[in-house]
């Protein structure tokens, strides 16, 4: 049977990001489907009732939702090709919770970034690094966190990387600086294709920032 | 070689409740360590540096956190017996995707209800019973939430049954009038010895809460 495969997702989300650059890495032809998260599709809102949120899959006309599930579906599915989730089931449980810590305590310190000014954004750029911090210590002298290619921990944490520019301009800070080895993490991952394509640009994420920052913080 | 497994685990956690019930499922032998969760002890803390909470299984010395990973980790170990995520892949995301839900949407409600009083009460009684009556519309007239047989969401989910009493007390509220599949669907659950073997008793649990509270809320 011939696949139709349907991505609903928003550029900057550093969520749907996980999802374009697994497509890409799996050579999976896919329709993208922009959404205005102002007047979510009633596509959308059938496919993810529950969350009502992107990225969302749509494999003949079957939804998959959550990006690190999806990624994980992904893998399973399209195993011949790129495999990204480790063969041994211990390696697999690492990556699975270095994936689950980056869910459960990256997102909000990065969002207050941008989203707060004075000591509660003092308090998000410590809680932001810390974090990173963790990740590198955990990444050490490997190229990638899995080892020497490219996989599932890389794919969730890279999204992240397209909003850094956002984060350093708002928080006036430099992620470098306290992180050298998470950026030239990042860089490694961006020399592929797969992620080069699907990362937006950091200027680009920047601007939608600053519009979307009217909402929460008066300069 | 000879497993050796070891469960770093406090007796009323929920989430210590499903590694439990897995270990017994799959007729795993383990030692049972009950930690202080005042006074952590320093194997807690080398095992699960990051997050420093149980449980942590442990297997021939190497760690493995986060009990939603720890119960997928088992079965993909011991997979000849019981299995409990489903084969196909689509139903894996799908179960995958429940139980991500109620680890998101359930337990932040559902410490409210004996942790706070008056309005803020109110609204969580309000949350936990929407996010019941989500999992009770996704469990249909099935018997279990992967069909036929005992699995992952049923794992991850039955640990709050041993809570319930404790909510209704400190909530003067029924969940049974309120969700009367999901109480049918627990005490289905309780029929199998690896649940009723594993699952703390509601008034026991009551009386820790009980404890619990005093720091929280003043009578």
């Amino acid at each position: 049977m011939a696949e139709e495969v349907v991505l609903l997702d928003f550029w900057p989300s550093m969520f749907g990001v996980r999802v374009r650059i697994v497509l890409v890495e799996k050579g999976i032809e896919y329709e993208y489907r922009e959404e205005d998260l102002r007047n979510k599709s009633s596509l959308l809102l059938q496919m993810n009732p529950v969350h009502k949120q992107i990225p969302v899959l749509i494999q003949n006309g079957k939804p998959v939702c959550e990006s690190s599930i999806i990624v994980q579906y992904i893998d399973e599915v399209w195993h011949d090709k790129a495999p990204l989730l480790p063969s041994d089931p211990y390696q697999r449980a690492q990556a699975r919770f270095w994936v689950d810590f980056i869910d459960k305590k990256l997102y909000n310190p990065s969002r207050r970034i941008w989203s707060t000014k004075g000591e509660e954004l003092e308090a998000a750029k410590k809680e932001f690094i810390e974090v990173l911090k963790v990740l590198e210590e955990q990444l050490k002298d490997k190229p990638f966190f899995g080892g020497e290619t490219f996989g599932y921990v890389d794919v969730c944490l890279i999204g992240y990387y397209c909003w850094f520019y956002a984060y350093e301009t708002f928080g006036n800070f430099s992620i470098e600086a306290e992180c050298p080895q998470i950026i030239a993490w990042a860089k490694r991952c961006t020399q592929k294709e797969s992620v080069s394509k699907s990362l937006p640009d950091g200027k680009k994420v920047f601007g939608f920032v600053q519009e979307l920052r009217k909402k929460f913080v008066v300069d």
